[in-house]
């Protein structure tokens, strides 16, 4: 037999989906699996985008240009404005999901071997990206014992070297709820400056800031029109994660029309997704504010409960709708498997994305969890109380020193 | 401004896309462009497709699972079984289109700097799935005088190298309409197997081939189990290339899984493209049958034209929907861009993809066109009367000795 790839092999398995195969299992058994796992919101569609795709009024459901429809670019330069960013159509790049965004910006900006930093933990599949484009992902490490503060931006200049190519930064980030300051943002453009780098910004989560916290777009960062790549996808927004439309989006030609080559290899992004993303842009303002008071709500919910666990530690996140929280277990992953293997409580068990994956180096995150609050309040419940009862039972649990009091007396 | 990446400098702009914006001057300048540049059919999507989107009962977009619907998956099974393919349903990976299907298995089959051989000319953006994933492309080279027939199984042998990781084969091929005889799908399987390589085959154009020839898919060649990658699409058998709703099937499971982890890196397919793809499996009979009688009256009614016009060559294609032809030309890229340009005819003029694109060395092609026939006759009248008259009036028109009469004859 032909032998794999060594990008191949090395590709991780996504932390968010590697234990989907534990949780059929479980499921078929008959048990009630709670998905946290995953940035799947049970929340309805934007009934805009809904009634797009029920209306759709075409014979032939054809490509688009590769770029994307020029009607949904121009819409979405109509929101960027209602947000204070300033940008022309021509600058936005529709790509399939900001997954496709990140690809081919990395294809575009980097060769093999080239280096990336990433503030750490980070979105999982950032590094899958990078393995499939064969650069090397270098992290900046932050701590759940510190509440996941930006580490001072010395940090990030040690490890810049003759391979670094540019930045990302989630913001706000999945999966530590981290909204970046302006003076952060400030210090990371500096350096993007001095050393001649691109920054890549994933803003999908735009919308999810909470506590009065400011949302800054790298597109609002002066000096910056031939450096940032602003990554952008309406899945989360508009709870429709399915569509796959996402968005490029630079005041860089020359970037953009090399990442137009990468679009123009895959033809162009799904017909009926851009027809529903265009018309979810119009969503109401009540739908908007609903969605938003409800992942609040949740996130006060998820925080709370987790804290009365004994031994859990979840810092207060104030964006996105991930916590991360610190188990009192010898390994995250091995009890995230225990849980949908051995255990269930009334019928149900719940479904944890390991943290270790969101890190790159061995060891970081092996006791913290990944929990996405888009289930209901009631289900929360329930997965909170299956926790707390797994917990105690799990033959790893192990008693840590807990972070817990220093942290929260803080706030 | 930080520099491009070596990657993206190579990646070649699509001949198939790279005039647009010429196209787009003219239509501004109100001439009606007639485009037979690119594999878009005018032929409305199968009507089971429409239906299933605007029936979508769904409340939530949400991502599926990365392999794709089970349905779809097992409505698949049925679909390969009606065309004597035996395959499961967890031998079935679905993609972004075939697209991503062929950058996912070049992802998973090779490492930077290996080669993979193709027959040319070959689908140009096979070179661009090359570029973005670091493989390098060794042609195998056919001509337009021998009216394509496939060179000596000797001539791939001859290329294959240490660094060779497979052969990529487009089965009927675009651009050429070649079909693979036993004999060759034999040869080629010898040599796979001698050399332990992938066989990449892609095989969207499946419906449509012409004149009796019989087509044999690399799933029913025997002993391939481990080396066969079936690529695959729902985009021009439903006429529904917007769908972006690919596959890629494999009975090698080391294969798929470590594809499997590159299809969770991006989540999921577009959720509507997978409803709407296994509704379009139940296409009616009389939907494909009409399909299929259309493109082959158009087949024989361009073919017919263009070698009636004086200078022109154009072998009879046995299946999918292109030809290449050989025009009285200096360069078929500067005719083209002539045509959009300087050029029209009654207010109309036409949009051709220049054929260096579908080879990698330069010189070869420069002469020739693809022209596919996914417009109605009325409409391939009028464009084949625009390319008479643009040719008799280009400035770099040559006479070249036509190969015309020698491969006409011996049909």
């Amino acid at each position: 037999m032909p032998r794999i790839s060594k990008r191949g092999t090395l590709m991780p398995n996504s932390p968010i989906r590697k234990l989907v195969p534990l949780a059929e299992e479980a499921t078929s058994k008959g048990r009630n699996v709670i998905r946290l796992n995953i940035g799947q919101p049970d929340i309805p569609t934007s009934d805009k985008a809904l009634a797009a795709i029920r209306n759709l009024d075409t014979k032939v459901l054809e490509y688009s240009h590769s770029a994307g429809m020029e009607s949904l670019r121009r819409k979405m330069v109509e929101y960027y404005k209602r947000h204070n960013i300033g940008v022309n159509y021509e600058d936005i790049l529709i790509t399939i999901g900001g997954s496709e965004a990140i690809t081919i910006t990395l294809l575009t900006c980097s060769n093999g071997d080239d280096e990336i930093l990433v503030p750490e933990p980070f979105y999982a599949n950032y590094y899958s990206f990078a393995t499939s484009t064969d650069v090397n992902v270098v992290a900046i490490s932050s701590h759940i014992e510190d509440g996941f503060v930006l580490p001072p931006i010395s940090e990030f200049e040690k490890k810049i070297t003759e391979k670094t190519r540019g930045i990302i930064i989630c913001n706000p980030n999945n999966p530590t709820g981290h909204v970046y300051s302006r003076k952060e943002l400030e210090q990371i453009r500096d350096i993007v400056l001095k050393y001649d780098l691109f920054l890549l910004s994933d803003e999908v989560y735009r919308e999810f800031v909470y506590d009065g916290e400011e949302f800054i777009s790298v597109m609002q960062l002066e000096g910056l029109d031939q450096h940032a790549i602003l990554i952008d996808s309406l899945s989360k927004r508009y709870s429709a994660t399915g569509l796959r439309t996402g968005a490029l989006v630079t005041k860089n030609k020359q970037l953009r029309d090399t990442a137009l080559k990468f679009c123009q290899a895959r033809l162009s992004p799904p017909y009926v997704g851009q027809i529903a993303g265009e018309a979810a842009i119009d969503s109401s303002k009540e739908y908007m504010d609903g969605v938003y008071e409800e992942y609040l709500s949740r996130r006060n919910f998820i925080v709370k409960a987790l804290n009365e666990i004994p031994g859990v530690f979840c810092p207060y996140p104030k964006g996105a709708f991930y916590v991360m929280a610190k188990l009192p277990v010898d390994d995250a992953e091995k009890f995230s498997m225990w849980m949908l293997e051995e255990f269930e409580y009334n019928g149900n068990t719940i479904m944890l994305a390991p943290g270790a994956g969101f890190y790159t180096e061995g060891g970081l995150g092996r006791q913290e969890v990944r929990l996405a609050y888009v289930i209901n309040k009631e289900q929360i419940a329930i997965a909170m109380k299956c926790l707390e009862v797994g917990l105690s039972k799990y033959p790893g649990r192990i008693e840590t020193a807990s972070a817990k009091k220093s942290v929260l007396a803080a706030k």
